[in-house]
This record gives structure tokens, sequence and C-alpha cells, in this order.
């Protein structure tokens, strides 16, 4: 039987070129308005770590610095373990272009031990997926051709009269088309928000995320019990201040599960 | 006129060795219950790339993982410039005792320009600081004594009837003894929240922060303004699952300024 690949998996490819080193190349399927979605290049820098036959444990915590521009065109990462204990694994992770660095990385890997849990934030009243719309955005940007969005509150519209005075977005979204949801897949739709910066103003201007890091609550299994279904992502900003804006967001699954949260900062001219 | 330096400064020196190379020492001041506090070490990350003849800006974001754990000994630093552009600068910054990696650290530098800012999470109602109650929190770990802390919410009692559903904790703090507030400062202050769990819980029980993210909103003049004014602290978890928690927090100067916001990924057994 013969399968096409997913786009998700064709992006972030990796040939092992030695220990650590990798070889990949960005996916057209992937663009941005300027470059490539910021998610599957963070994604990308993760799978490095996972790849690696010394890998211990799942991610727990990820960070990338968006350094410089990257080229539609191929790229190295080196992927360097900084530290293992006995259940964790620090990781500095650099991608290249033509020996220049252009993102850089640092996760942890943990094995996890059961243990007293909680829930503290509550999971968000919202209609269900199937109540909301497939928002028809692909026409924005590339990248959003590869999800499905259903939103909830916080449209992008480009509209004056949108503008607002809050910046928070709901909205269910999964790959399109459908696969199975694993680490980095959840890495790259952590990124799949519109900046903040248009939800409040509803202009185009420049901006771009220089750094995100990520909290996974999920463990594997969770990933897999989730599959395909759509997974409810909330986004807001708490500051905009000359130059920089910071967004806090989350992905939950459809029964209540907090997946992953994560923050970011972001470059605007305005 | 002969003045002593402030602990934190003491806590944070650096003896530059080579270009990006530095050599440290732990201070006892600044010692937790196990290791030293994060915020200090989080501090001389920070300080390595500011001190820097080649550093360019001020700091807009900083991630530090703690890999390993911190002898009371001297420790060294390289700090490392992965990439410069027109107005942003990324670092790469470790810091090793006996040729082992303990933390790692990635920071961005920027000049920033004026623009478009908006304030949009709110000030908190909150009692000013001098209606507030100094708590003597010393004896739990001697870091604490270099704190005038204020608390407002969220008190640490270890008594089970102060057990509670949510982890919130609000308080006012600055540097005991005052010191004028800079980057180096704001950044340890960032760390001076007690482990979620413990105000969750309110037993004891193994915990320590093992990869930190700060935003910095405010610029050098923001900090100059604050001085050594009290500085409201807000902290809360979102998850706990096991094994791991996260925390996100803000500070705010005294007149609504929000200086930095933050996020934690906390390891702890129970």
């Amino acid at each position: 039987m013969h399968t096409t690949p997913h786009p998700l998996d064709i992006a972030t490819q990796l040939d092992e070129l030695d220990e650590g080193l990798y070889r990949g190349h960005l996916s057209t399927a992937y663009a941005n308005m300027v470059g490539p979605f910021g998610g599957t290049i963070a994604a990308v820098m993760l799978k490095a770590a996972l790849q690696h036959p010394q890998h211990l444990g799942e991610p727990v915590s990820l960070t990338v610095n968006f350094a410089g521009p990257i080229a539609d065109a191929e790229f190295q990462i080196q992927a360097r373990i900084a530290r293992t204990n006995r259940s964790t694994q620090h990781w500095i992770i650099e991608l290249s272009q033509q020996g220049e660095i252009a993102v850089t990385a640092t996760a942890l890997l943990a094995v996890r031990r059961p243990g007293w849990s909680s829930a503290e934030l509550p999971f968000p009243e919202v209609p269900a997926a199937e109540q909301v719309a497939v928002a028809d955005l692909g026409r924005l940007t590339p990248w959003v051709s590869n999800y499905q969005l259903r939103l909830i509150e916080g449209p992008l519209t480009f509209k004056p009269e949108d503008a607002s005075e809050q910046s928070q977005s709901r909205l269910w979204i999964r790959d399109q088309p459908a696969r199975p949801l694993d680490f980095v897949a959840l890495t790259s739709l952590s990124d799949a928000f519109f900046p903040r910066i248009f939800v409040r103003r509803q202009q185009p201007c420049p901006a771009g995320t220089v750094s995100m890091t990520l909290y996974y609550h999920a463990d594997s299994e969770t990933l897999t019990r989730v599959g395909t279904q759509e997974v409810l992502g909330c986004a807001r900003a708490q500051q905009f201040r000359n130059g920089f804006f910071d967004q806090n967001a989350e992905l939950w699954s459809a029964d209540g599960e907090l997946l992953i949260t994560s923050s970011q900062l972001v470059y605007y001219k305005a």
C-alpha cells in the first residue's frame, strides 16, 4: 500500500548527517508571509532531539528563539545533549543556514513518574467543535491551509470596525488533512495563533515571533487518546510595548485535558 | 567614602577570564534549601551577556534551564553571541562547574524603538505596600532574608488547614537592604515566588525550577523610575501533572506598569 506522507512530516523530515547533526529543507506548504511558519520550525527543532538515539524520555519544555531570517532552502540542525540526569535530559539545539545561526533552542526531556496531579486552570466554556463553522482563512498566508480552524472568539478580518480592546482568541483546530496528534504536531499547533496585534488593531503590520516557550503537560498516551480530534486553542496578550508584545496560550483536548501551555514574545512594528 | 557592596552584587559578581568567559562564585547569602536560589543564578546568566563589551541593547527575553545540581563553589560562565542583527542580538549562555554543564540559557537583547503600545492585563486591585505587614519568612530558607516581603494573598504556613484549591499569591517585594532596581535585580526578583505546590498543599516536598522564561516589558528608564520602591508580584500555577507544574507570574511597579512577565516549569515529587 502506498500512502502519501502528511505535509507536516515532509516539512519536519530530518536526514542524519552525523551524530546529532541533521539536514532538513523548508516546505513551501508551511510558508508564511515572510519566511516559514514558526510552528514547523519549532517542531523540527524538537524533532532533532527526539530523533537522536540517546534521547531520554518525552518533552516537558522547549524554548525556541528565532534569531534571523530563514531562507527557502536547506538547513542544518545541530542537537547537543548539555546534560543527562537520571530521569531528565537538557538539550541545546541550533539551526544554521550557510554557517550562520538562524534559530536557537533549549529543550528538556524527562521520564515522568505518576504522582499527585491537579488541573488548576478551568476548561473554558465553549461550544463543541461541530457547532462552530470552519473558517476560510487560507488566503491569508500559505501555512494556514494545513489547519482546519473553527473560530469561536477573536476573528482576524483586517476590518477596522473589528478592532478590539482585548486580544483573546479561542478556536478549535486540527491538522488538515487530519493527522494523529504527537509531540511534533502539538509543537507546531502551539504557534498557530495569529499575532495578537492583528486581533487588537485589525491592521496588517510587520510582526514575527522572536521567542517561544512550550510546557508539555500531556504525555504520549494522552496525545494518542486525542488522535485526530480537534483541540481547543486559547491565546491572549498581556502587554504591547515599543516593538514587542507577549502572548500566553493553551491547547486543550476536547474532553478538557490541558495538553500544553505556551508563552511567546513577538516583535512588531506599528 | 566606603560602601559595602549589596549582597546581590556580591552574588552576581563575574570576573572576566577571556572574551565571553567569566568566573563567579556562589554566595551563601542566597542559599536555598538545596543549592542556590534560582533567581540569582538567572541574574548572573543575564549579567554575563550584559557585561560583554559587544552586547547590543537591553534584555527583552531570557530563558534559563536548571540542568543539574550547583555546588557551593566557583563556577564558569561561557556567553556566546549566536547572532547579531541590526537591532537585536541572540545569546547562548552556559554555566559549568568542573567541566560539567549545570545551567543553560538563551537571551535576546534589543534596541527598542518607540511605537504603538498598550497594556492589556489590568493592574490588580491590591492594598498599597505600606498597608501590608512585612512577613517574617527568613527562617524558611536563607535567600528569603535578602527580600522584604509583604504578603497579600497566598501565604506559606505549612499548616494543613491553609491548603487551598488554587495557588495564586500576591505580594509586595523589594531587595533587603533596598537597592535600585535594574535588570539584574528584576531577573532575580522574578524567581522570588515559593513553589506553587507548597501554596496548594501547605506541605513541604522536593521541588525546584527546571526552566524559567522572562519577558522584559520595562526598559532601563522605567526601572530607574521604580528605584528602591516595592514591586507587586503575582503568581499562579495552571497545571500540576506527574512531577511537573507550571507557574505564570508578573511583576508590576507601584504605579501600575507591567515590568516583566514570566513562566516557569517546576519539578516536584509528591
